[in-house]
């Protein structure tokens, strides 16, 4: 991999123990916050190269193209460090949806009253159909995270 | 502590092996994301009881009130959490700034041209005057972290 010359602001940025960064993205066009992730350089490399985010998923310790199966992808319109580089904020062009259980954005459930949790959002899309058929992940393991490829 | 049962939406949160949640605060006025910090259970349930957001600092290992020094206080105005349990989105009323430099947003350095970092926005206070006479932590140590309590 080149050195950080390429890219000099991976320069700034601290990674955690395993080699990670949160990575938050944000709506470009409605400034709602769709998700959060985790990037290692080869994912923020890739997300810089393409245009189009990618991530490490924790879990299946493997990379991840967000929108490979559901062709949700998000196209990165602005790349943001926080003030001590240990955080990434992405403002992208979502298609489809962020979440993998049909939602426009992962935060569609809200604390409400007495501390309940209530959905305040409805799906975009019919998860079942967009990663029924995609195979190696069954519904088990999507419903646990939006990190794994699955979740693409 | 209380179990669950009082704040329902608890169960559902998936802490880290450190008992640790990233918490993303966004500005509920213009839907800037401010900062992202990280929340124990502890933290959480002072950010709810208090309608202000606490944190905990990893690097201290004690909680901090932000704004507690600076009077730079987040009123909660809403908490969301993501689909998979394991990030809290925060919308709040940001009062000055979040950013212990003196900006708005943490998130004030934008990836420029051949992935060089520029500084996209203006400072919204004086940091060295809001911080300088706090005591305890040094110039040095806030200038490392948004986490610490000089950031309050």
């Amino acid at each position: 991999m080149p050195s950080s010359t390429d890219l000099p602001f991976l320069s700034a940025l601290k990674w955690n123990d395993e080699g990670l960064i949160p990575a938050i993205v944000q709506d470009a066009e409605n400034g709602d916050v769709l998700m959060m992730a985790w990037m290692d350089e080869p994912a923020l490399r890739d997300t810089v190269a393409t245009g189009q985010t990618h991530f490490f998923s924790r879990s299946r310790r493997s990379h991840w193209h967000k929108g490979a199966t559901s062709g949700h992808v998000q196209y990165v319109e602005s790349i943001w460090l926080d003030c001590d580089g240990d955080v990434v904020l992405i403002k992208a062009r979502q298609i489809g949806g962020a979440c993998h259980e049909g939602y426009r954005s992962c935060f569609f459930r809200r604390v409400g009253e007495a501390g309940r949790l209530d959905h305040s959002s409805e799906p975009v899309f019919d998860a079942s159909k967009v990663y029924g058929s995609s195979g190696g992940a069954g519904p088990d393991s999507r419903a646990t995270s939006c990190e794994p490829g699955a979740t693409g």
